[in-house]
Formats: C-alpha cells, structure tokens, sequence
C-alpha cells in the first residue's frame, strides 16, 4: 500500500504534510516527499488523513470485555468478591476465546495495534491473536495462596508450556512474557522461584504493582518494604519488567525503578474508576523511567478508547499536581506509541520510519471536532475522538477500515459472547 | 419520522426495547410498544440504536473553537495574558459567525442540542443558532474594571438588545440570559445594578464561580465572604441562575446554592486541564442542588465531546473522593440531559416522553465497545464514544445524520475559519 499525499507524525512525533509512505511486506519501505518510483500497490488517498504509529496497550486483561459493565459503582473488595470472581469461576475455554476477539476488535477500532495481555486460558488467547493478525505479549497470571513450590502451580505449568507453545509465534506477533499476578497474591519463596525461571528463559516479567493504597500498605506491613523494593530484593526485577499501576510508588522505589529500566504501565481510567488515585507520571517521565499507557480491563475502564484514554493521561496530572503545564502531548504520543513498544520488546515498531514494522493507523482529521489547526499534536491529543481512528494496519496488513473488520467475523463473535454471558449469569 | 422498534431510554432513563417513537413537528407524540396507527411519515429502523434525549450543554464559549488547541500547557495567567486575550482582541463579527457553527457542527456531532453560551458579538452568535436549528441560551459576558454605571457599560446596551431582539425567537430555541462574566472582573455595584435589571427581565443569570483558587481566596480577601456568598447578598442570585464551576465552594455556600435552586455547571474536563481541581459533585447532589455538565470553551477542553464529558464527570468524583460508588450512570444521565434542559428554563425537553420537545438522538450501540450488555446505562457512560451519535433531532429536525449536517456546510465553514485563523495569526 502507498500512502499517499498525507499527512505523518514522523518518528520524531513532528507533523510532515504531503508525504508518501510505501509499505513493503510487514515494513515501512519508504517515506517521503517525493511520489517514490516503486509500486507498493493499492493508492491510500490521504487527503483529511493522518498516518501515525499505533497505540500500544501496555496493560489490559483483554478476555474481560465479557464483564463489561457488569457489577459497577461497587466499592472495589465486593465488586471482585461479589461479582469479577465468581464470574471468573464459571469461565470455560471458549467463552475466554470469542471474548478475546471482542476485545480485540474493540482494540483495532480503536487503533491498538498491541497489546500486553495477563489473564488464563491463554491458549485460548493465542489462538485469538494468531488468527485476528494483532500483536500481544500474553502473559498467564501466577497467583499461589499454598506454600507448594513454583514447578507445583498449575500456572506455572501453563506459563511454561504457552512460552514453548507459541513465543514468537505468528511472524514475532505473539510474545509469551510470565505474569506474576502481584506481591498479595504470592509468596517470597514462589517470586524468588519465579524471577529465576523467568531469568532462564530471558522473557518479560509483568506483574501488578502499587494498584491500591491497602496493597501499598500491607506490603510494607508484611515484609518491611514497598512492593517495588521487596520484588527487587527477589530478583523479580532482574528480568525485563512492566510494572502495572505503580500509583503508590514512593520515595527509593523510583530509584530502583529507574536503575532496573522498569516500563511503568499507568492505567489513568481505571485508577480513576476504582478509586485508587493518580499515578506520578511527571516524577517518573523526570527521572527517566519509561512510562507507557495502558487501559487495564474493560471490567473497569469500561473500553479501549485509546484517544480517550490519553486525554485521560494527559489531563489527570495536571489536576493531581496543579500544574497545567506538566505532560505535553508530545510526551503522552510518545507513551503512547514508542514507549509501549520498547516495553513490549518489540524495537522494531512503535515509530514511522523506514525499516520499522509497518503498524499503523489513519486518523480522518477532516471532523469539526479537528478544527482549526493551531497544532496538530494538540488536537489528537485533546480534541480527537476515538473512532476518528479509520484505518489500523499491522505488520503491513489492515485489520480494520472504515468500520469493516477483517480478519474477524464481528456478528459471530458479538453472538458468542452474549450467549456465554447469558450461561454464566444463570448458572450463577 | 417514526422510530421503528427501537431501544429508548424513557423519562424515568429506564431501558426499554422494541419500541416506537412517533415524532409530529416539535413534538414527541407517541411512544409505545405497539406500532402506531398514526402515520408519522419516514420510519427510522431502530436494529442496534438507542434513541434517548439530547444533551445539554450548560457551561460553554461555542467561539473559542476558534482558539482550539492555542496556547497549551500554560500556566492560566500566562495562557490568558499570552494567548487569549491578545487573540480575542484582533476578533470580528465573521470570525465568531463562522467559529460558532463549527461549534455547533461539533455539538451536533456529538448529541448536544442545547448551549448555554457566554461570549460577545452576540447578535452574530444568534445568528449561527437560528440558522443552523439549535437551541442556546446565549448571553453577553458582562465585566467592568471602571467605576461606570451599568447603563453606560457597552456589555449592557449589547444584552439589553440581544434580549429585546432575540429573547424566544426560532420558536424558544433561542433564550437571552444575562451573564456577569465573574466577581474578579466587576465590582459590588455593577453586581447590584446587574442583578435588579435581570430581575426586571425575568430572564436567567449565567455567571463564572469560585472556578480557581486564586478567585475564590482573593474574593473572601477583597470582600470578606466567597463568592457564592458575595452574589448572594448584592442579590445575583434572586434570578435563577446557572453558576459554572463552583470548584471551591465550601460552608455554608452550599446552603445558598441550596435555597436559591442554583444550577450548578460543571466542568470537569476543563478544571482538570487548567489544572483548577474538582467540584464537590457528591456533595450537591446529595444536598439536592441541581447539577448540570458544561464542555466549557473548546480552548480549554479541547472539544466538545459530551460523552467522553460524561465519563469524566463519572470517574473524577470517584478518584476525588476514594469512593468508587460515587456517581452512578443515572446520575451521570440525569445532570446531562433533564437537569441541563431545567437549567436552561426548559421544561418542557430534556427527557423522552410524550408531549415534551423533540430534542433526541440516536446511538449506534452495534459497535465492539458497546458488547455484551449486563447493564445498557453502564454502556452508554463508561463505554460509548462520542461519535456512536449518529443522529441529532432537534424540535424534531434532524440536524444532524450518519456525518452530514443537514443546516451547515461544513466545508466553507471550516474554510473560513481556518481563513480567520491565518489572518489573526498573522495580526499578532
């Protein structure tokens, strides 16, 4: 595909208009001023368009788009135990495989082209990622409530066989990271165990951390430490980590955060949702620490507005710290995009220039919500709307254009899903 | 036209499904679950849609479109001094005509068929409203930094034309208000005099409170009392009145807003990009003050996306005030559509049922973001994107449908204001 006569934000995020951009394969081939000599094939006419890297969703449990909406303004101990858990426990495979691709479609339409995923029946997700043509770091969360050691747990055993199973999978789509669900959830013995099996096999560690001010709290009161350092004193942070929350993150920890190169995947609707307050973005963005976004589940976002979700991290900052002038959109496209990339291991994407994956998305900037034109990475950070997102293409392939999905039979999957949440509301 | 076996979200915001809606000139005639025999002429096919009431907005300067994404990531002064003023200076009338119906093309987009405005080149603001079949209450923000009369102030001849000719005109659609712009930016006796000539009118009072810390200390400094307090005994408040912000309210204020039945509009996309904080919304609501939501100007928000509004006003109290169930969809409904249309002296609009005023429109609720449904009302505010609209009815003309806009040419619209852009640029 040639796009052509558009508008990009380049990979220094600086809006160049009228260029040309070829796609070859899975790659950006050329990008330009000039019409390039080569044909690329099929002419994307861009006018009132503007080409851009994809959103990478850093953080999200992407099988509970099935528990949209269900159980809300609950304070958030008898939402899990009264409503997420016992749902959770009716779940079979099939229901977590039709609701991945739910939540997959919702991402393309909202110009995801990524997504670092941590749930179970993750076979069931692979599959999902594999046929849609998404990328996702998938990653089966570790929960251990026993004193039985890590080779024991039935998670442990699936994170093994989904990592041989299918790393690398679908041309490098599918990435198998190991999931450590968070430090309540565990024990020292089980993430000393963990960290080393996750060090053998040289993947990504994902885990929860900071989320709640309890969490914080009983962290410190059960082990002496923050829950940033009590996982670093495991060795957890010895593997490449993404760190979800990190809202109560304090003091040493951002040390720590910044010498292990920790990504920090903040989740700004659902902390807001839930309750749990504000993530310190600026402190984090000044002392260097890679931050990316992420939306978290859908249970509690309750979508994959990705636009909406920067203007959240854009907006809630300012508020917290009463400062208008902290994170610039530039920062939060950078989060945004190259960020969630390089905190997905995946280098090769996450900018628009030549030789990087081809995964990107056309943003139809002809709206009256897009006008004037003061700055335009002010107005797709501000103004925009989710579904001015018209085209997603990954590795060189469009997914979704212009409302039409096609790698998945949407109908279908919106029927599948609505008759296992019919079977699980009556069993319960 | 006839909503043909269509979802709705009745007067009591209720979900009902397979009904019809017959609509006969400005009205809604029938709604019911039979097909009626009254021929209401083109039937709309319901599959999929929500037809529900319109929104308000009840807080906004629909010209400062024309400022969108101007001079961001300011401290307010600065912004102000810097920025808006100086470009506010070099305005004319055709500047805010045209700024204006870009304004309402995007509030149309968006589902809001009815502004509380407050601005200046009034007369050509008017104009924008009655041609393009939106309603607005439309004032002329009134300031004095002299010690003049209120008759010898321009802003006074300007309100007292604006409601001589245009008060009720295009069959109510357009209402004059007065509008005292702020405490900080008049003194005690403009107050005065301002506040008894309302009164003579019977029209309503639309005025900038306690929205920034600054301004609600250095009232209480200046005058001993906050500001809500301030009005309330110059007599500001003896007309009905619409208070945006009230962000710092506190005491016994809230007894005043109470007795008064002030509506208070909020605006918390644009308190939290200026970085002004978040108004005690749980707190009004539960002291029975009406509450409304208001955009404010697209150069602080930047746009006029009323539902990605709603899910702010949803989640901010939550975080504010570490309650996740705090505000529920109801509410959120509630304040954005029948409190906004009271709040506008509307009475007879802002909810679906027979009799009332045709102000409706229609979500597309077939989308990935909108699936499953355990609860439709948790879907429409923390899952809907602003452009699942895909139909506006105002006095039963449709405005706007599936991204045409039957009463503005978007394109010359755009054209001149871009044009005006330029030119004022340049100017500075």
């Amino acid at each position: 595909m040639l796009f052509s006569n558009i508008i990009i934000l380049d990979e220094n995020l600086s809006v160049r208009e009228g260029m040309y951009v070829g796609i070859k394969g899975n790659k950006i081939d050329y990008v330009g001023k000039e019409v390039p000599k080569e044909d690329y094939g099929e002419i994307y006419e861009g006018k009132g368009r503007l080409l851009m890297s994809g959103f990478f969703n850093s953080h999200a449990h992407t099988p509970m788009t099935l528990m949209r909406g269900y159980g809300e303004n609950m304070a958030l101990q008898s939402w899990l135990n009264d409503r997420i858990f016992p749902f959770e426990d009716k779940l079979m495979g099939d229901d977590v495989y039709f609701a991945t691709l739910l939540g997959i479609a919702e991402s393309l339409r909202y110009g995801i082209v990524s997504t670092t995923d941590m749930y179970y029946f993750c076979d069931r997700m692979a599959e999902a990622v594999l046929e849609s043509g998404v990328k996702n770091n998938l990653g089966r969360g570790l929960t251990s409530f026993t004193d039985a050691e890590l080779w024991d747990l039935q998670a442990y055993r699936e994170s093994k066989y989904l990592f041989e199973q299918y790393n690398n999978k679908g041309g490098g789509r599918l990435k198998v990271d190991m999931s450590l669900h968070a430090e309540y959830t565990s024990n020292p013995k089980i993430v000393r165990q963990f960290s080393e099996f996750t060090k053998e096999l040289g993947t990504r560690m994902h885990v929860h951390i900071s989320e709640t001010t309890d969490e914080h709290r009983d962290c410190k009161e059960r082990h002496g430490k923050t829950p940033v350092a009590y996982f670093n004193d495991l060795g957890l942070l010895d593997s490449k980590t993404t760190a979800a929350h990190c809202v109560f993150v304090e003091g040493e920890d951002f040390d720590i955060l910044a010498e292990k190169g920790v990504t920090v995947a903040t989740c700004p609707v659902s902390n807001l949702k839930l309750a749990s307050g504000v993530c310190n973005v600026p402190l984090l963005l000044k002392r260097q620490i890679p931050v990316a976004i992420g939306t978290d589940s859908v249970s509690s976002n309750n979508s994959l507005n990705y636009i909406e979700e920067m203007k959240f991290f854009s907006l809630v900052h300012k508020a917290r710290y009463e400062d208008p002038t902290l994170i610039t959109p530039k920062q939060t496209l950078y989060a945004a995009t190259r960020a969630g990339a390089l905190g997905q291991d995946r280098t090769d994407t996450g900018k628009l220039a030549v030789g990087f994956r081809a995964d990107l998305i056309v943003l139809d900037i002809s709206g009256p919500n897009m006008h004037p034109v003061h700055d335009l990475l002010n107005n797709v950070v501000y103004a925009a709307s989710g579904s001015d997102v018209v085209l997603t293409m990954v590795d060189g392939r469009v997914l979704y254009r212009d409302g039409e999905f096609k790698t998945i039979d949407l109908e279908k999957v919106q029927y599948e899903v609505e008759k296992s949440r019919v079977r699980i509301i009556g069993e319960l």
